[in-house]
């Protein structure tokens, strides 16, 4: 199969890109970006030479129809909504990696991303891609956001087991400047990253909606979480802190059995013993990597999960996606050993 | 006056050279290290050629009664415990850096620290010395942790106005690596560190029985703390974010009544209209920045704290401290503009 | 005195305020910036909140002079060739921290920078104020850029104790990111400059024909320079290397005779017995430090000359011409102990 | 085939694994480390699990040649010198990267790496396996080393087409902290890094008789280089920049055409049209990128030569020689797209 790439240029178009040229199933279709036009992608991206030399083209939904399988959209916020209709009249197999389906409800959307959403029939069509809670079928996949594949593959298990006060949870999302993307801003000069720590957006994130839209599918009475992302000097990867209270009574290994979950999900590697996962363990891979801590003097669970923001955060869970979608093991493509260090 | 330093080699040791040089009316002593002894302490720093050219000398407990008014240990722990002895049995100044005289309970350094406790006579003498909140006075003050001065100086406010449930308090510390001293390991490797976030003594760390000690003198039904520390890849600085429930009905200008007890000091610099501190504007101040932010939906209160580890954190307060303890004003030689970007 | 900044708001203006700040004999007099315009300098940077507070006001000569006794214009090249004529028809003293009044022939100007030179009158009166070798004089400092700061250092001894072969000098330059200044861009953006080293206007950079501007004063043979210049990924710094072919029989003491021209200049410390200075030693310093290695084998000479950029490279050396100008010792407000590590 | 990995804890055993798991006709055999057993890699390296789950054994020859086909040595110099006799007596097939046997002169290694040497016969029969220029054949293969790579690939054209001045090269390298391995020292430690760049070793690596050695086989008048190498902050990569003088009349066109050798070698990719390449553009590939500039005022050329050192630096390079000792195609394995950014 042949999958084109709206939006290569961005980080997470790259990576697409890196992903999709060692898929054994999967091949690079037509690559396309909106401001670039390129002979090769390689003159935008010289790591590319030899490697990738495919020409960049202006997008044309009508081409990418006529010449691929499916479509990625690695578009910021605010493009694929107005784009995705053509395809989806025709039915044509698309992954959304961006904020624009993923909400069901259209005034959120407004709220949160300050942009005219798309049609209730095109969000009520777009499955929430998370594949390990979500069946993965339609031709309209709407990948989930960075901190909101950490956020809830930590507290699904949690609150699938009934194991922790709703009202107690706070999320303490730390993320590298890929998750920003390449847009140029005072906040992502070197000199203001740098030895510096920041926290942004506090309670204003746009991937909270959504990670209340999906719990509640767990537990209707979630209807407000603690929230916080910053930045650290890195360039890839997001490290999630979960805190929350216990019921009364929970103990570690209920809590150990909740995440037992997992033992089938190829993805998520928890750890055992206590041991808490560092971010560089996975980098450059899909796993998002998740420890705990039962603090038994205050009853307070603390739960750390690491993806890399633009593998399970991004374009390795498209793939992931993809392979579901497809009928192929859904880890196809996904388990080379990493680069390290 | 003339203070020597004992433990000159360290990164506390060396921040203590730059402050008492810049200082107004205290001047350098003699300077020791158990391990390193030069000519000058600039073969050791080349940075300080020209500058300050003093010899290190090996520790001489009556050469430093001898030659100095007061003496800082800037020393690890299970250091200082045994040599005060002493320095206070001939009622001779000490500021004490370490943690060795934090704790007033003898099994509880023991357990914390894993060595052997100083004598309950000169834990009871040594005063804690958090200059926002407690006087300073005696010949042995024995300087907060690191950690301990950002979670106790976001926490107190709050506590003596009675704002928050104190079985709620969850307190998340990222460092910079100079925190960790000089000591090498595998966690202090340039290329462990770097691209990467590491968390550590979850619930383990030796700050937190200092914390709770010091905080119970403001209510004593606060026995247990949630505290995490975790490592990112910068030099110097703590990012404190401290998370807990308000009491019903609690607002914003509750709140911000609360941190109004700033106002008369010097070095706690509350921010105005919501915005939260960025780690860097207080690198190489002694200033603690607070800043806070209420989210009515679910009564949770966000205050990040920010402070240099080096500064604020050990030296600069350690300066602090000796101004109050001198008569001096509380500022002196503490408010260069410090270096920036 | 009382000194007026234009182009508050940059790197450079920004760390003029901390020296002026530090410094005993001058105060700050005004703050200007042509974008943007604040109550309190301390709203566009936090640090400076209790440390400095003064209003950013828009640029007016008229107001420059009357309120202050100098002038610095901090500003990028292109801004102050237009402006200085107003001060330099009153006398005023200006000291320019931009190219645009480094080089004496206007076309050269043209050709570097791109940019309409300011008339041969006003370069003709401004002084190229390198005070290790060149007397500060007049009431019109041109202040020299900092990568040339670093390579006329390393040069002047050797060309005027006739040491090397004037065509195989290399400089090969490494710096920090502040040196590019704060405008945007994607070479400035974190996600590029980590883990990544690039070099860039190879034989082009506009300290080029100001290096052998100067160095011809010292022997007109000199018309030519290999030039390099590189990012790495550091905040502050220049790390100068420089490659040249010795004379026949030149020996290593005589090299060492050579830089000890520096024993009288307080800002250059040359080190001994070989040793090479790294870059860290000087940060946050006006100093220039000096090493060198004679290989005996194939008669080259390797110096390495560190400065930090912003001091000795721009701010710092500018507050030196202003003490020697100003009839001060040349080291006044310069000579606090920086901040290590 | 079956490859066994001595010193697989090492940087460079554990990117072995990275290629060998990606690797179409090479899988892993027995893992090895002298100091730590564990019965998973993953033990170690947590950002192996699920992916690699081998035993890390004791060094065992005889079960090494037992069970796999070939032995990389991925340990430090000092230790393959001593472990080869056993597998060369029965010619079983080594593959070593370190040092120990790419010196045919025993004086020499013992003077460069104060150790005591191999055998002459040893070293005869190892094969300096840099396989741009080499036929890479028998038993015994020395892996160059990482700075040597970047050195030769930068200089044999230019030698070989006599374009330059063999009494002017310099060599200016740049690394990052990968290289110098995982043992902990004051140099390696995240605060001394960090901000920093130092420069060691001037005129004294040992990779220097190595290039020497070399190049004599393409000109014996080659006697000496000058050669610098610094450590700047970074995990991965070397920098490499060459300085020369071209011999008179020299030509833009003829160092290109020099360069051209490499249109047939799939690991060097020469930029064009005077474009440098940056470092990052080669992390985590096997390829040299390749760019130069002739300065026709003084006749001096600069090539910039970058490597990722781990990659064409030793482990990617040492299964480029194995593909090519096995018959494979060169790039087998190595023409994944690398991690980006």
């Amino acid at each position: 199969m042949k999958a084109a790439i709206v939006g290569v240029t961005g980080y997470t178009g790259i990576e697409l890109v890196r992903l999709i040229h060692q898929h054994p199933s999967l091949t690079l279709g037509t690559l396309h970006s909106h401001s670039m036009h390129k002979n090769s992608i390689s003159e935008l991206y010289p790591h590319l030479q030899q490697l990738c030399e495919q020409e960049v083209e202006a997008y044309d939904a009508e081409k990418i129809m006529e010449n691929n399988d499916l479509v990625f959209f690695a578009t910021p916020s605010g493009i694929s909504k107005d784009l995705v209709h053509e395809f989806v009249a025709k039915d044509f197999p698309v992954i959304d990696l961006s904020g624009d389906l993923r909400l069901k409800d259209l005034e959120s959307y407004q709220r949160w991303y300050k942009k005219e959403p798309t049609t209730q029939e095109i969000v009520d069509q777009a499955v929430y891609a998370l594949p390990e809670f979500s069946p993965i079928k339609g031709n309209l996949l709407s990948n989930p956001g960075c901190y909101a594949t950490a956020a809830i593959l930590s507290l699904v298990p949690l609150i699938q087991a009934q194991l922790i006060a709703l009202d107690t949870i706070i999320l303490d999302g730390k993320s590298g400047l890929s998750g920003a993307g390449k847009q140029l801003s005072d906040s992502s000069h070197y000199v203001t990253v740098d030895e510096n720590m920041t926290m942004y957006k506090l309670n204003q994130h746009q991937h909270i909606p959504e990670i209340i839209q999906y719990l509640q599918s767990f537990d209707a009475d979630l209807t407000t979480l603690q929230f916080t992302t910053s930045l650290i000097p890195i360039k890839r990867g997001i490290f999630m802190t979960l805190y929350a209270k216990v019921k009364e009574g929970v103990t570690n290994e209920q809590i150990q059995q909740a995440f037992d979950v997992y033992q089938t999900k190829p993805f998520v590697r928890v750890q055992s013993n206590g041991r808490l996962p560092e971010l560089r363990q996975v980098t450059g891979t899909n796993f998002c990597d998740i420890g705990f801590d039962l603090n038994e003097e205050n009853q307070t669970l603390t739960v750390v999960a690491v993806i890399d923001n633009l593998m399970k955060g991004a374009a390795g869970q498209a793939i992931q996606n993809f392979n579901l979608w497809a009928g192929l093991d859904e880890t196809c493509g996904l388990t080379q050993v990493p680069l390290f260090p």
